[in-house]
């Protein structure tokens, strides 16, 4: 999974870098642990983020944190910050070998979205690695959307309100791809 | 639903009240709103909790917050400050006139929990109110399973590492009891 800070909407619709939220990263690593997802890479191109996240990573593999809260520890141990959203492809192509699959979600109709059952079956026939690219903010730029192999469907596609949190989509989102059924 | 900080395990298995977190507000309206939830129901005996949960429903049912982000003051509206558990499902009966079923959900395995399918068609038949009962810290205390009308199967029963966060699990079990298939 990546995490996308750039390049990203803010509520003006202009692409921006947002700031890491330490929750985020929490939250959306527990989930991808419980769902057996292999790493997730948090994006940013910001130094001082990186700084941070470098900062937070390190409590919760190495310092106070790993040996307070072992299970966050172990979520956390997968977590690796990546300057740009070609780094982390980059990062799984190498350390698989092989070229990644690319899906990008997001909470607007996009014409070629695919259902989430169809996508399901193609990470269960692993044929290749796969990157979920979640945004933060108010969600993936249109040239990383329309540059990714696969677009899922938004959550709730019919709703009249389709606000969820990154940390909740995530969630949702593995529970759909990767759950139990 | 019910969002409940007491009673419920801190992480040496003692019956606690636990602090309200923020996010989790946040993170469960959205997902509440998202999924069609009539009501988020915080309950926390304590009184300065109750104060600061006051101020921050102010803030965004009101306040600033309420004009900078009307998606989240959407959210935030029926979000209700309840002193206990009873109070909140008499809350529910009252205003739906009838004695609503509580649903309790947990990450251990339990005996006689139902499968997300079984309740669903019975949330879907629509025949009485239901509050579905989420635990903050370790989880909800044993009696308050053991009194609620249904239990929910944990959320990924047979996977090594099961530490969703409440918010991420909130979202998940929403999204299998109520969401678009």
């Amino acid at each position: 999974m990546a995490l996308v800070h750039y390049p990203v909407y803010n509520r003006r619709q202009e692409v921006v870098a947002t700031a890491i939220t330490n929750l985020d990263i929490h939250d959306i690593a527990r989930a991808a642990r419980t769902y057996g997802v292999e790493s997730v890479l948090i994006v940013t191109p910001l130094e001082r983020q990186r700084w941070l996240l470098d900062r937070i990573l390190r409590h919760w593999q190495q310092g106070h944190g790993a040996k307070a809260h072992p299970n966050r520890s172990d979520a956390l141990h997968e977590v690796h910050a990546m300057g740009t959203l070609d780094e982390a492809v980059e990062w799984v192509k190498v350390r698989c070998g092989q070229e990644p699959l690319t899906i990008a979600t997001t909470a607007r109709p996009f014409r070629q979205a695919v259902a989430y059952g169809v996508l399901r079956e193609l990470l269960m026939a692993g044929t290749a690695p796969a990157v979920l690219l979640l945004g933060t903010g108010w969600g993936l730029s249109r040239e990383v959307v329309d540059g990714a192999s696969y677009v899922l469907r938004p959550i709730m596609e019919h709703g009249r309100y389709n606000h969820l949190s990154v940390r909740s989509a995530a969630a949702v989102i593995l529970d759909r791809l990767m759950g139990d059924r």
